[in-house]
């Protein structure tokens, strides 16, 4: 049995989906999970994208919202689709990187997710995320080591072979995208 | 109860992992399905995009042999990496679009799907073609009447929101990739 790192950015739909489920999912099959916010951004930037393929590429979008919208119904998730999209998500990925290994990090980090994809909230908004963490926190976050830490994380994610989020990693072995949480946890559990 | 529209394409390595399961599965399931090739080229060029994504973004790229490999050995299926990719499946497209409706015509598009991802052979070659259906029907894959309707099934994909492959259509509902086929089938079952 191995530990399953899950890689999330809070920008993403999926890691929505996966963030939501990936804890109670994980407990059943007696595997650990390790946090592991990322920035999407950096990696898309040098596959040249320079946004969202949601964006870039408008018939994927309109798919993924319709998509959305069937996998929440089917998993009992509440889901609305925000007003603006892709949101900001490096401040609230700098918390949950200061926060790595705290007990509340899983649920804050539902709680961003939560504001993003149900609540139609602003998650770049500061005051948001004192509320939803703390300012001690806040000023964790924005220490120039936590900062160093994330883009330190992100270039991780990349060497070790991800492109796009969710993603899931037992040792080397790459899991991408919440459609594949089962298996990565049936390879955790039977590594 | 509806019928599942099956898009694909013979380069496209999902399409094989589909259309080796999707006859049984439907058979299971109650449901039709109607046997759609299309091509993903003109598609993938209107984005922008020069080749397969693959190929573009190697870490994708990557990731995707790896994929292939766990779920075809999950669903029992041989799979081989082709020494080339994409391969030319424009000729086998065309042959299954003239032979619309056609009893073999499943049986043809597992064949030349074998012949790509478990004999490594090059399914633009006419030979292999002709012994895979017949000169017969070669010919009229070639007639002018047959391209147009591939060139107008290809631009149907694409209004219909088709952007990937395999693609499932079941009336104007879309679901994209191989890990859709359940899900499509039994919004299929249940229309």
């Amino acid at each position: 049995m191995r530990a399953l790192e899950f890689w999330f950015e809070f920008a993403s739909t999926y890691s929505y989906l996966a963030a939501m489920r990936v804890e109670d999912l994980a407990r059943a099959a007696g595997v650990p999970v390790v946090w592991r916010p990322f920035l999407l951004g950096p990696i898309f930037a040098k596959q040249g994208w320079t946004g969202s393929p949601f964006t870039l590429y408008p018939a994927k979008g309109r798919y993924m919202w319709r998509d959305m919208e069937r996998l929440c119904k089917a998993e009992g998730l509440p889901f609305r689709r925000p007003s603006e999209f892709p949101r900001n998500g490096l401040l609230a990925a700098r918390i949950a990187t200061a926060a790595d290994g705290q007990e509340w990090l899983p649920e804050f980090v539902r709680r961003v997710f939560r504001a993003n994809f149900v609540d139609d909230q602003d998650i770049a908004d500061r005051q948001l995320l004192a509320a939803l963490s703390s300012e001690e926190w806040l000023a964790r976050a924005e220490a120039a080591e936590t900062k160093d830490r994330l883009r330190e994380r992100t270039l991780e994610a990349e060497r070790r072979g991800i492109f796009g989020a969710p993603s899931f990693l037992v040792g080397d072995e790459l899991f991408w995208g919440n459609d594949r949480l089962a298996q990565a946890l049936a390879w955790a559990r039977e590594s």
